[in-house]
């Protein structure tokens, strides 16, 4: 017995099957199929391994954005000069990586609790005017009083209501286009475990104090003026800036970690986003309503700010790439399956399609019985005939 | 030398190997090969392509969100009315994809920096409270003293110090069941160049006026009512109102670019976040504190309120798929693959289990000696035995 | 002809085709081959199933985060006690999941719009001051005069303008090391549609109100306190308060689907973002300004902190695994492509590199004519010349 396992090893280890293969020569099927071979090695050489780089895993990253802003806006309405810095301007103030600066803006200042006419809707008498319902554009509480000198509904509401039909036009803060913008963002591969921060190697303090992003000059400086951001995305500043919009600013990190990590670099690109430049669109601008609070001779005011302005989303999009094992093998392997495909192709040409088939299924088959064997075979010396 | 290569490459070009096959007659083996085979083919076909669409490649989009709230808010607490406005209940103001809808608040007015008592923690003398530490749930810094008529130690903070015992039940801004939302996002699939706005075609200005989301009958209207949006993630308003909860607003772009794009549309779906619904979960609620501050008589003071809100998560899933060249040939090559697999199984049946199976083993090998071949072969005309 | 398709589908059900096969014995071959063999047998249930789980699918999570700080800090600047609770040092408010504590500051109170003499940029006459002009790093709009008594020019904006030069050392609020942040996050896998949440079992509210977060006696207790957050990344407390710094906070879900959920926990890491510890890094710091406004005597007033702190980010890592029959068979589908491979690297040898290669050529092929073939041929007895 045990004996016979050494021996059944023995023959495992020793022995080597190969299947025994028929050579056609014929030129027609050999052509045939050596160029169909030909594709498919071309294929699976050229474009999955060198094109689509199959041989790689990917990877994309988990980021981290701050920003800054710099620069000071300046206003004269009617007279009254303001300067309006960072901690005015931007929202939030602490440097997310969507945030909105103020181009324009409707103030109504002065407002308290109390009891005022709405601005818009039309009554004609109190019936008009349900005394605690609201109106889904209305600005308060109606307290049931269709106001005579106004002919619209009185409401309890921070008086007196924003006034926000007319949109300043140009925009208050112009100056807004010579605003700069300073991006920080570290991105992390956790499948590589390899960190880059887009302060790559070359960019130091003395670059960052002169330096502004240009996409050809300067394509890694991390410092924007809004007005070429804005123009980069296809955008006129002017336009933007009066009713508001929202661009992305793209940060696209590709990279092949089969190289010096350091040739993983940062590109820059600017789009509108929600289509603002479609003039169909449904719903366009952007602006949101601010309220400063404080106490006048005691009593609650604040002073409430439409803010019109242009939205930034910094948008991290990465995909790295680093030889690996597996996939490398996965795209062999199936390689050869689609080469096993391409036999099956060449099989059927030459059992089906050539006039010497039948020739060449007596050489391909070998049968274990004879009675449906072809009477007209051109090659008559099959091994099944020779027992 | 020359001649040699050309006759190599002429005969490399213009001849074909087809592995030679024994064609078994049987139809034991046949029947249960043809069905492995068939089985292969329909979980290829079936299940990889048709099914799992194997012959797409997929994509996740980077997305972009903004948001805008409308309604008024109106509470009556001890006689004083007050009207709340969108720039007083949405956190933050500027429309960001994660904010706070407050619904219920305390408020603690006209605080200024001073010396308190704490409002828990008794002591019973000085020593009890010793100075310059704090408690983890402290308002202050302690001074040393225990203060004598409440038996509390005294602090160092914002006097009075907030007393947040009672949370005011009804919820004070039941209103806000009536605010509504207004949701834009927009898509870009990266891989595929493709950007979409979930103000999809036949949405335009005189519709988002006057529609409201419905699951059923305005499924792709981005105007949500509050009330509906809690109703939908599986709440009751007023238990959420209460003492605050998460909500999050799915959108979900699982999109088909083989057909035409305007068929990719958004699907909304609200789901209740961190399980407020199991009553077993250790932390409900949510709840953040927010000051206002101001100057009165030349002090400074701020108005604390803590604030009860449901917070809104917009979470964009996407998938887009597409027809894609390496996916399917990927999926045909391991498919073949697996058809070597079903005929290994085949051949493990023909050659180990039929009655017949050293007849089968002498039609399909060859041997290159013959001297551990099977004395009793039922197949005695083996090709080695004829040399 | 009904008859010949009965005919030809019986034959083809009950027909198998298998190759023919030869099998070599020779100890090299045998030996070479079946270690090739084995070596792709090993790699495919080794490293692609049992290392690298080729089994499973994968999908990430959507994820949703809040936190809460809670804590008192306290400041003695030149004799006025100030305290500072979690509406003052966190911004922003709401519980956001990228968020700053404030850990120093510099504060200019009672700024008022006016126009006075800038602190840096000396000028030496009214020419070096062109009206209405900015400087990048300036507070206001340039009015054309150099002031005298300053050597600076003159601007209108916020009086008096900031002083930034001195940075307090040590920073102000210290006491931050002892805040605790507690962390809400729950994540939804849409493949699998399994939603955890860090308050996993186990962790009620008895513990979440006495536990903190420690590596290796509480590693799930979603409590930390900052300055072990600050320690585990790698930084001194002291020297990142100073002038701000940015952490990341990766909670990391790698869950395996194919055992029991309850076995899918958090595991949360801490690391420096921006490469702080990197000296040569090009910017240092995290600050931002941030301004309380007021009235006082009818006058707009502010404060202006500009306020340097610990921006924490927290990063929800996700990649959970469950058995899926299609990376399985896709899998076993290429490694039986890759068995194909090492067959025809087995049959190079044979073919081309032993002694006997031209007698094991003749055993595995059959030619189609004979023009070609070999005349010194070891084994004469091919079937092509019995014809």
């Amino acid at each position: 017995m045990k004996n016979q396992i050494t021996s059944a090893l023995s023959d495992f280890f020793f022995e080597y099957e190969t299947p025994r293969q028929v050579l056609v020569r014929n030129k027609r099927v050999g052509l045939v199929c050596r160029f169909i071979q030909m594709g498919v090695l071309v294929y699976i050489i050229g474009w999955v391994f060198i094109y689509e780089k199959g041989y790689q895993s990917t990877d994309t990253a988990v980021s981290s954005v701050f920003t800054k802003m710099k620069g000071v806006g300046y206003t004269n309405v009617s007279g009254r000069e303001t300067v309006w810095d960072v901690a005015d301007y931007v929202f939030p103030s602490q440097g997310d990586s969507s945030f909105v600066v103020m181009t324009n803006f409707i103030i109504t200042e002065g407002q308290k609790m109390g009891k005022c006419p709405e601005l818009t809707g039309k009554c004609t008498s109190n019936d008009d005017c349900t005394e605690g319902s609201y109106k889904r554009t209305g600005h308060g509480h109606m307290t049931g009083v269709c106001v005579n000198t106004t002919k619209t509904c009185e409401v309890l509401a921070w008086c007196p209501v924003e006034n926000d039909t007319i949109i300043p036009k140009p925009p208050l803060l112009t100056s807004a286009e010579n605003y700069t913008l300073f991006i920080k963002n570290s991105v992390t591969f956790p499948l590589f475990d390899v960190t880059r921060s887009n302060l790559v190697e070359g960019i130091d303090g003395a670059y960052l104090k002169k330096c502004l992003h240009h996409p050809k000059n300067d394509p890694l400086c991390p410092i924007f003026k809004l007005g070429d951001i804005v123009k980069h995305s296809g955008f006129s500043f002017e336009d933007l800036a009066q009713e508001g919009g929202a661009i992305g600013i793209v940060i696209d990190w590709t990279c092949n970690f089969d190289v010096d990590v350091k040739h993983c670099k940062p590109q820059y690109n600017f789009h509108g986003l929600y289509g603002n430049k479609d003039s169909t669109n449904a719903s366009l601008g952007y602006n949101f309503r601010y309220a400063k609070h404080y106490m006048e001779n005691n009593e609650a005011k604040r002073t409430l700010l439409k803010v019109f302005g242009i939205r930034f989303d910094i948008i991290v999009q990465s995909l790295a790439r680093k030889f690996d094992i597996i996939p490398t093998l996965t795209a062999i392997g199936s390689g050869v399956g689609i080469f096993g495909v391409a036999t099956v192709v060449c099989d059927l040409v030459l059992l089906y399609l050539l006039p010497k088939r039948k020739f060449y299924k007596n050489m391909k088959f070998k049968y274990t019985d004879t009675h449906t064997q072809d009477p007209d075979s051109e090659a008559g010396s099959t091994e099944t005939e020779q027992k």
